[in-house]
């Protein structure tokens, strides 16, 4: 079964202490597609400007994403730019120029329509809800958001989650949401919104889910050195949307493992800059890494 | 096997965003010794002033807490005063009056001298050595520090360094020692400095240790609200060693359930103000809380 992401697909310009990348392939649904084209055939939608380097298409197409729904509209491609500090914990944004995106509204092709999987990747909440007009019944929905869309349009947001199986966030998005410093009365206050599961991302800390089954406390894969945050969480989900999409069974009994194999994803993209360690392994490095989580974690 | 504990034995006065609680039973060590008591019969090295209240002694008793070693001096007992914030992460020192602390001298009892067991809780240094020259070839010692020591008695605490099977210390006090952000490489540094066994804290997100059998991701136990955290790592490595002191086996095989242990009982430390939740529990509130922990990770 396929899974369908609509998202950003952007041009990165990243700099960290150590060094600085200018227009890497990123965007969330560039991240989360890569991440998810390890586990199932991947239908992606965004758009792109007429100065998208042709590697990146070819990059998509290794990765076999289908790209009838990436518009490539006359103007420029999304480009963000920021710098991380010398934790790598806190980043600052030097410059967003929405070019092509800021006027962008996903059309799904006709056989997209039916995808049973659907991951809203991180965008304006207005465009996820459009995408969901599309579509016809979906197996599995699942969103992403950020700390911008909370703050200005947190009524879709809301309407948004009465529509989602799945909401993924980070802690201080759950924070902002809820008021809570505490993970797990967040999560509860959030399912009341609407998900049946609920996820909060804590970076290196791992993650924890919410469901009706109860918590799950998820490791993150050990690094001992990160290269480039950026995009780990979009992995994260991605891998998650992936592993779900070909799992057997119901949703209920492979969620936890989603998340595992979300995290080890999540880890490979850290170890580079944009994409560039992701799109250098195979399926068997992810299961390598999985693994070892399983030794890391038994007691 | 019985498990020797020194460490403060104090009266701590808590401020917290919804109460305030004068005089409470505190300490590194009275913290430790009523986690590892569940576990095994405890020997308490320490002192205290002759204000100290008898209800204490009673405590101390009830959980079997071998006295011999607790020292009863003219004076006030160390008197220690704090805040937290509304998020319970941060806490600022209000008040610290050492009294009988002053002056402590460490001294065995005879028949304490060869305690399998050690565990050299938060406190001085040079008194953390002065304890271990007295003891007949412990079977294991671990120790734990604060921020404070790593400061104004860093040498003493590199010298303990190396007689130690195991460290325990928090997220901030590893990046203060190794200067490393990255726990995982903070880690492998401290693990050069001498201990076979090193542990890392950090809070509601966990611990980690660092053993010659690779890394292990400790689950924190669930909390959705957290009454006062004073104490949680003292209880955490009490527990430690009272389940080490417990087991069956080589360390070795035993030390990733000895940390679940840890996390089980620091978090029902955190569940009231100072001992009074952990001192109302009974082994078995511990075990099916561990139960739990198992369900909560298991993928």
């Amino acid at each position: 079964m396929s899974v369908l992401i609509v998202g950003s697909t952007a041009l990165d310009s990243i700099k960290t202490p150590k060094a600085e990348n200018p227009r890497l392939l990123g965007g969330s649904a560039s991240h989360a597609a890569v991440a998810a084209s390890f586990f199932r055939p991947v239908r992606l939608v965004g758009v792109v400007g007429d100065d998208f380097p042709r590697r990146y298409f070819q990059l998509y197409k290794r990765h076999r994403i289908d790209l009838e729904g990436l518009q490539i509209l006359p103007g420029k491609t999304f480009h963000w730019s920021g710098e991380y500090e010398l934790n790598m914990n806190n980043r600052r944004t030097l410059l967003t120029e929405l070019g092509v995106f800021e006027t962008f509204t996903p059309t799904l092709p006709k056989r997209h329509q039916d995808s049973p999987f659907v991951l809203l990747a991180n965008i304006a909440p207005a465009l996820q809800h459009h995408v969901l007009n599309q579509m016809q019944r979906p197996k599995f929905i699942a969103a992403d958001t950020m700390d911008l869309w909370l703050n200005i349009a947190l009524p879709e947001v809301l309407q948004l989650l009465k529509r989602l199986d799945a909401f993924v966030l980070n802690d201080s998005e759950a924070h902002q949401l809820t008021k809570e410093d505490n993970v797990f009365a967040a999560l509860k206050k959030i399912h009341r919104l609407g998900p049946k599961y609920v996820v909060i991302k804590k970076g290196s800390h791992g993650s924890i889910l919410s469901s009706p089954q109860g918590f799950f406390i998820c490791p993150a894969y050990p690094l001992h050195k990160i290269v480039d945050p950026t995009g780990a969480g979009d992995a994260f989900i991605g891998a998650m949307m992936g592993y779900l999409a070909t799992a057997k069974g119901p949703v209920d009994k492979q969620i936890r493992r989603s998340m595992i194999y979300g995290s080890v994803v999540a880890s490979f993209c850290c170890e580079g800059f944009g994409l560039q360690r992701t799109t250098r392994i195979k399926r068997w490095h992810i299961d390598q890494r999985v693994k070892e989580l399983e030794r890391l974690t038994q007691w």
